[in-house]
């Protein structure tokens, strides 16, 4: 970019995100330099968010620098980690000032809330990809991992699923809705909430968790992967908001809820000794029990009546 | 990605990079688990190459899989660190086998022979893109800095400058050039050396340092405006291969030497007194003095017969 412009860039993103005292070099130089936590082990992710395949081409940069630090909080937070740190790359066709104004607004508003300085990157001129990378802490050997269910536990999963699917849908205009539903479903497809807090929660509970991003059959499917395992669902159970029931119908709501991504939720294993506590981290955010882990492979669905592409994954559906 | 073009490429990806004991969790999970150093702080970069704008879009994948770590690869030996643990955000048009392997070798072989290990990161679907996080570690206290050079400090630079320059320039059309000369200049642009064993001989000899990314004037600049400093560069210290001077002759490749980016070779400050203990760093690679650092802001160039555009960002020129 020319000189002029990419200063223009460099100001947006200086002093982003929370104010850290473990920071000790940030934005500006070849590299950030960091002051490690004792007794803990780094947690680091990346995630790159793509114009037109993550996001429409057309979404207000606010989403945008939301979005891509969101979906690296979800990873942080599905290994029940503290995120510390952001770096990102950002690659647009132009330097437009409003547009970069509401991205690093929406990227600065979340990295706020969750304690996260913005502590470098690079800013290059190509089509609109976002990358992100994102560092944080766990004590040592207590970080959840996607293996370690084991039959027998019992299979959870936090808030509520489709929402943001349905969200998506409205925006590319193959879903209708109206009033309040409609405006809920928008915001959880906008505007992803990561289950930071819920995550480091569950250290020590969660026999194994991952983030509900590519829809709850594929994830739960890499879970059970993992862990040399495999699941039954409860179609019943499953947590479909009000929302998203009005606006979808029963069914198609089932299928958003079982397929559709971008819910950033947490979906994890633990021993039904786990119950009560698990039951009490329900206070802010509800939490399901959705079925259980099973020692043959394979993810079998109970309960729901659906189309058969809408079980996409499972072995068994209906019943 | 489809479930399996998505597979296909987490296999090019697994185990890449050199083995290291200090990764407890690598790719595969939602984020990497990594042992920290004691005693040391942990460096972070991250950079971004976009087809068609730091590279042809008809490059060979490998030479974008060793540019995207070899850059990054940069920035941590510009701060006097030991590079550890990287993180990939790969966007590409279509999973392609053959420049997927391609890719992933040119990452592999660099990464291998600097002790990195891939860990994670991230495929998407989108126009060719590659963002890299590499972490390394510094000894607490000692990585080196844009800031901190002093008048009366010497300036110097590794290797020679302008190569890659002149490389790019023969593959866009722009310069001519044949024989073993042509092959050094191409291999200049295609396989930049990151210098980072020479950095961390640096540590406790440069007062300040940066990578030569966007050609010396300008990285320069950088540097000068970090320590609230200026420079005097006097061109006839520049150096220039012999490959270079016989492509372009005299007067270009001192152009190229001056404003051409792509060296990924170091430039530092240092007290006159650390002039023998950097002599003694040059015995691998050229290490060479070409100016001072001045209390008066501003680059002054001294020596050099140039067309005024070639000399951009700098106060006086010729004579």
């Amino acid at each position: 970019m020319p000189p002029g412009e990419f200063e223009l860039i460099e100001r947006f993103f200086t002093g982003r995100g929370a104010a850290r005292a473990d920071v000790r070099l940030s934005v500006g130089d070849d590299a950030a330099i960091l002051r490690p936590r004792p007794g803990a082990e780094l947690v680091l992710a990346l995630d790159t968010v793509v114009s037109g395949v993550h996001f429409p081409a057309d979404m207000n940069g606010r989403f945008v620098g939301h979005r891509v630090l969101a979906v690296n909080l979800s990873d942080i937070a599905a290994m029940g980690a503290e995120p510390a740190w952001a770096l990102l790359g950002l690659t647009l066709p132009v330097a437009d000032e409003n547009w970069l104004g509401d991205f690093a607004s929406g990227l600065d508003d979340l990295a706020r809330r969750f304690g996260v300085a913005l502590v470098g990157g690079d800013t290059t001129r190509g089509p609109l990809t976002v990358s992100l990378a994102l560092a944080g802490w766990v004590p040592a050997g207590q970080a959840l991992r996607r293996a370690g269910a084991r039959p027998g536990d019992e299979l959870w999963v936090s808030g509520t699923l489709g929402d943001a699917g349905a969200g998506l849908a409205i925006l590319q205009g193959r879903l209708t809705g109206g009033g309040a539903a409609r405006e809920e479903l928008l915001r959880r497809f906008l505007l992803p909430e990561p289950r930071v807090t819920l995550g480091q929660a569950l250290r020590g509970v969660a026999t194994a968790c991952i983030d509900v991003s590519d829809g709850l059959a594929g994830d739960l499917g890499k879970l059970c992967r993992a862990g040399s395992v495999g699941a039954r669902l409860d179609a019943a159970e499953l947590p479909r908001s009000e929302a998203l029931l009005a606006t979808a119908g029963k069914q198609a709501a089932m299928r958003f809820a079982l397929s559709a991504g971008d819910d950033y939720e947490l979906l994890w294993s633990a021993p039904p000794s786990a119950r009560p506590r698990i039951e009490s981290l329900g206070a802010d955010l509800p939490v399901s029990c959705i079925g259980a882990i099973t020692a043959a492979s394979g993810l079998q669905l109970r309960g729901a009546e659906l189309e058969r592409d809408a079980a996409h994954g499972f072995d068994h559906f209906g019943g």
